[in-house]
């Protein structure tokens, strides 16, 4: 796993504020439950109002879990002030997702000055213990100052 | 656009169905508005507690609404008594999603016996009106019956 | 389609001389056979020597060319000075790549300041006239200056 | 890193086999390193008629060799007598691909009947040593016979 150093000593306290405004985390009841540098995992524990036609959790809702794991990885990295813009992801769903709590865990593998390179995998607690349901390759973004989100 | 002619009569009404089973659509309150052979467009009101962290709608439900329109698409070309699963989507969030209301809309691009290839747009309804904020390319996959739906 | 204006007047030479760098371009008999505001043409005629285990076109080889015709179609809308970089590329191979010869068009979905989204096809010509073998999604960055080859 | 048993004893013949049949492999003079159960790695001397229009190894070409080190591992836990077809890869160039030699590794994640993700890092021998240049998320299918290639 890369070993990358945070810019801003600061990088916990502000993934988790930003984190503590992204309502969908919190319609869906996701939580953030370890940022280090480079690295963020979030937690969901199962539901079946979030599921999709047969009972799994919905691929959509796996791929935002994983989205937000990367996305704040990538933030982790940072410089204080900016923002953090998903450009794009690709998520293969390689397992059904099913269990009783979901982990997303976004991982750096390149930190540029405006392009940031995340894996970010999904495991399922099962009965026999982990299981990797989800693969994610994301492309991240540093936006110089928040009030200009706009991807150009 | 291509033109696709559906092997099942029956495709419409077994899309709703489906559709209708997704615990995670009605959650968030989208609703399928078009059935079409190799076509089905979803609609979302923006809500507020659909967010990232600068109330955006979610890039996560984007994906979602996308991967539900995409795979839904794919299944009005298979035969009856299959079922649908998402190998993999790519998601390219191309503008920032605000507006009133959100309609994904896929399209079958190849359909295979075992592959279906679709592309959906992500479109926002804006004062100026539509404007498209995500593009999606996903693979998915016919399963023989519904009963077995792991992907190997 | 969408309808784009290049804003440097010298965009066809800018690509065109850009492609004649391309040394890969050239070594596997590619020709640049059309530019336009947005849009990107590149041809391949079919060589025993560019092909996987069974005598098709190597997929890598479909995905440069596609590669190529999505980076020069987001160039034509890049200002002059600048340079462009593939951020990435997903590629769908849709159908056999057999035929004598091969068409990869690039078109610009979203252009931005920094980054560009387009989507590109590949199709085989074949007895029956032309058929779509490959479908590409593409991330393009715009770097302000052609020293600065670095994506950070 | 996942451990992986190959069903079939012969498989890293099998692979070799149908790489020595990739002529597009042989035509930029890539080679076979090391065939593991999952695993892949493939090698590729820098060439100057392998370029883009800096210079650096042309991003397709990069493609090439992590498609065909990601269908390769994918392949060596296939069992005997099928065939293996890439249905769809994700690529993120990350640094610029310079160097004196490059190495792609394939690495599966996931192994299903039908289909399996792949990993796959590629790297740059420069005089500071390793530097990973690209990153890739393919998706490989099994087909039961060799003699019937269309993904459908």
């Amino acid at each position: 796993m890369p070993n990358f150093t945070a810019q801003d000593p600061d990088y916990a306290h502000r993934v988790r504020t930003s984190f503590g405004r992204q309502t969908f985390m919190a319609h869906i009841g996701a939580e953030c439950i370890r940022v280090e540098p480079g690295f963020c995992e979030l937690a969901l524990d199962y539901r079946a109002d979030l599921c999709q036609q047969d009972g799994y959790l919905h691929g959509g809702v796996t791929g935002a879990l994983a989205d937000s794991a990367a996305g704040y990885a990538a933030y982790t990295l940072m410089p204080a002030g900016c923002s953090v813009l998903t450009v794009e992801y690709k998520l293969n769903l390689i397992s059904p997702a099913t269990g009783s709590r979901f982990l997303a865990r976004g991982q750096v593998e390149r930190a540029g000055r405006t392009i940031t390179v995340v894996l970010a995998r999904v495991v399922a607690i099962q009965a026999e213990g982990e299981k990797e349901i989800a693969l994610m390759q994301a492309t991240m973004m540093c936006l110089p100052k928040s009030s200009d989100l706009v991807p150009d």
